[in-house]
């Protein structure tokens, strides 16, 4: 951590911080020239860099050195995690996310029908895919939209995992929820809109299951790392990171995927991450393209919305792709896979 | 809402979009020529402007018309709406936001002493304030953070209305606290990492309590209004709003006050807004100019975060207020207050 | 164009309104009902679209209907356009953007040392590129950097086209510098900071040599598409786009590469487009990944800066990559081509 | 400037920075222990500050201590800049920026007509203005909009001095129209668009006319400054800054006003600065609100347009107050001067 000291601070200002520095333990060098007067903390700064250093007489600002979270960084950990999900099946690979091979996460926006469900996860299955993506607990903008079908989805999902053999990939918004939702889900996901919801995020280290932790729209990378830390933490390794557009300016789309962020993410932490095409966009059209833009930057999955019959869909159905269109996009995830060493589970 | 078709859309597909608009009740008019094709739907278009039509065969996007939120609107409402804030006090004036007073509320970020906290609360007093601010239950991006005294904070913020007479404006972050903050909060504050956490907000509507709702941080105008709509469609109307800052591309201060949105909101809606310089700058030496100008563009009141040692604080010291800082602050709010032909409470 | 009236629009307000855009020769159509007053108006908008309809009484606001742009549309043209670069050269196909091929443009920031860019140009040319880049004149955010050559650093890139064939990238910066640069360029680049220098973009319109236009960093694909209709509309109708990153509340990389931009500008437009992942991160390390990414998207080519010797660069060095990092990125290209059924040029 | 090293970087590579820094005529200092090692770099630092250090072996990331800007800083010059506008005119005060008087300057945005131009600069006057806007070079965004009159805008805003004393700010949009725009101008305004353009920076460095300079729409705050030093350091000390909104996601209003700027700059920056409510907002109905903010928050003056007939306006007539609106807006400026213990001038 450096504290940069303000041109007008006096002698007695800089003896201060190194006092006080010196009370928290860590060491501080003061280093002053005609242009600036700084002083280096060293030592574990984590624990005090929110201390409101900008409030001491004479400080003008602190520049923070060591990245905020621990054991979500590359330098706790070198190489990849590996998370699996599910339970191992005989004669089948396992599901893991973080090794060589892509996977690919397909369902509906929302479960909203047992046949209607039953049919996709049939079709999923079909194209290849192992796991099964579909919410039951709805986060919605509107009061007057549909709200999800609750514990009912929950049922449904389970149906869909018996008949189908794939994995369940639903979505959990609440501490209170969070026993509920893990007797079905395989792995649990946590939206956008709860990225820093840090009593949930607490209670996710405390599960046996593995979590797919979403940016917030508005999080920088730096924050969603936190967001992991907060569930590595509390004692649970197996988080899954997933890139699913971020707010700007920009208005043709919904959000704006990071792509940068992928490769940052890859540099900065062991952590899987894949993408959401369907929610980075909005519009279905786009869905394919950025997808593979995904896997090519160096993804381990991505995470696409299907549904049989969008426009009937009652969440999202505009950035919904029909079923149809689905394993030709898989080959060509398959192909982009094997340019980059990798295969497509 | 107006439907705008591609330009390749075929007769049918027209034909289809005019059926399926009739069969929800909606009335829907073609209109054509060289230049595009529309279909504007007229009736009330809020259940149906969610739903997917840009996946419908023919369709390029969807323009809605009416604003997303009805309750919140000025539209549904043409005169400001009055919240008061704590039971009337025989001889005193009550506290009400929206009305010509202008209302200060004071307090450190967060509750962390009981000494010190009252000390503050009775300097808030004495600056001429009738609501404190102080956080038990604290959302914070780091695990490593103080995460709030929580019950204990609570019993502190009740001796601080006893002993001063102050009102209690503190933070509920999860549906399965509110009631334990809603014994001690005269006004529950929804922080801006909640203003999206709609089961929160669905059982705000079902308190007694008054709510001051904090504008999520990359929220639109809109989002906020219909975070708004959430908790009076739930039965609950006395809903003051928060500007906190907005996320933008500026990295000097911590987030943008957006002073644009307090007329904006002010033509959109009937409810009281407020502005929260401290959160909007992160830096103490703004948040002076910030607040008058909050006033000055038309706000209801401010929330300033006031603290006798920042140095010390335990949260968001950098961004408080020292107490002796208030009283010329109030100063000058009460002199554009009169300017504005409205006054200080 | 629809225009929302007002809740409180009286009658006389309404029918002002059907007057006005009957004197602008468009048809106005009022349709009413309890929830709101439109007036749709067909006829070709774009000429009146940014009149002040909202500064007319009763008028809330007003929805464009038609894209802004005209010439720049697929609904204008169908197919792709097809920008050729240079001069034909005997026994080798030409140098085509927006066909099947992907296209690689490489070399330095800026021309800085005549050894030094001649030397990047051989590896350039070894790795495969056709086309090669480097700055004579550069915008530079610091009165303090390295400014550029000027004409003696066009005089080189003359002689790194002579000496290997290699096409010349090159940025114009001001309307009168425009001849100058166009000796030399075969291609020539606006930068990010004249996306909107609307004075240069007329007089581009009146060159014989075709455009690289980069996105504005803050700028909306429809901004970006209405700066390209400059150009066009001017006269010239060979323009290339550049998606370059736009500014976003990441502070992790540079800017944000717009992923979702290069299928929706494919949707919108029939000009070709590229992808810069050099200034869209802003760091040698995640260039790779991003390329890759932007041709799995669907853009026609990249551009990447390369430097023998980063650590000396006089500018941008951080995002450059070393010559031998060229061809094995290249290999990656070809085989992501290979599976969207393209090839690399 | 502090480097970081990356933490598996060798004695190698840290020796190798101590070197180049060394040559480069600085002090660096090693500071190492388990967490992390820096090199803090002590001198002048702004010269080197954007070499590619992340591009040297073992780095990790760069953090500048110093402001890149030197003579716009407080820390150069401590107390408030004084930009006097026009020549002295006997037994008037002159018109000067960043002293206890509030400047307003009122106007079209383009000049259109003689006759209303003249009639809207007696109403200015009447209200009490000293400076009169209109813009004769206009940028636009689409090629299809009215582009202002160009010379013979000059012309009309030449008779608006001579009839009625007001001062002349108009824009300047290329280097080359600089000397014929400077013979009209009292204030030479450079627009958002041309922020960055650094060649008319660089020109407007040797002209004798001051410089109203503002914002680009996506710059920081330094980089504003950076534009500024720009033209300081060409030699002209003449620069009055102008917030005019930023742009972010919200779409409400064209841009939002960044009030955090004016406390902001004020610290950092010893030159005066005024706001643009006109352009920050796009709704007339906004601007006199956002206006008081300004002055609130500290500003020296506010831009705002003002058009007989907004109706009728070529440009931007949405944002214009009409004529009757100016005297009781500046009535509240006055008022809210006076809390500040400032006058309007």
């Amino acid at each position: 951590m450096i504290i940069v000291m303000a041109p007008w601070a006096t002698a007695e200002h800089k003896q201060n911080i190194l006092d006080q520095v010196g009370k928290m333990g860590l060491e501080a060098h003061l280093l002053e020239d005609n242009f600036r007067t700084i002083v280096a903390v060293m030592g574990e700064e984590r624990p005090i860099v929110e201390l409101p250093f900008e409030s001491w007489p004479g400080v003008e600002r602190v520049l923070p050195v060591l990245q905020p979270f621990l054991l979500a960084s590359r330098e706790y950990r070198g190489e990849n995690s590996l998370v699996e999900v599910g339970s191992p099946v005989e004669g089948r690979e396992p599901v893991v996310f973080g090794g060589p091979a892509i996977q690919v996460i397909a369902g509906p926006c929302a479960v909203e029908f047992e046949e209607t469900t039953l049919k996709t996860a049939h079709l999923v299955k079909q194209a290849g895919c192992r796991l099964f993506r579909g919410g039951a607990f709805k986060p919605r903008t509107s009061p007057y939209s549909f709200q999800g079908l609750g514990a009912d989805g929950l049922a449904i999902l389970r149906r869909v995992r018996q008949e189908t053999g794939l994995l369940i990939v639903t979505e959990v918004m609440d501490v209170h929820e969070l026993d509920l939702v893990a007797t079905t889900a395989d792995l649990l996901q946590i939206g956008t809109r709860n990225m820093t919801n840090f009593n949930l995020l607490k209670a996710l280290g405390g599960v046996k299951k593995p979590v797919l932790l979403k940016r917030g729209m508005s999080s920088t990378i730096k924050e969603f790392l936190m967001a992991a830390e907060y569930i590595l933490s509390n004692g649970n390794p197996n988080v899954i990171l997933c890139e699913r557009g971020i707010r700007t300016f920009e208005t043709y789309t919904r959000f704006n995927l990071d792509i940068n962020a992928i490769p940052a993410i890859k540099h900065l932490s062991h952590l899987p991450i894949i993408v959401d095409p369907s929610h980075a966009t909005g519009l279905w059209r786009l869905v394919g393209p950025v997808a593979l833009a995904g896997i090519a930057a160096g993804a381990d999955g991505v995470m696409v919305e299907v549904h049989p019959d969008p426009q009937n869909a009652l969440s999202d159905g505009s950035q919904a792709l029909k079923p149809e269109r689905l394993p030709p996009l898989l080959e060509k995830i398959k192909g982009i896979s094997a340019v980059l060493g990798r295969t497509m589970a």
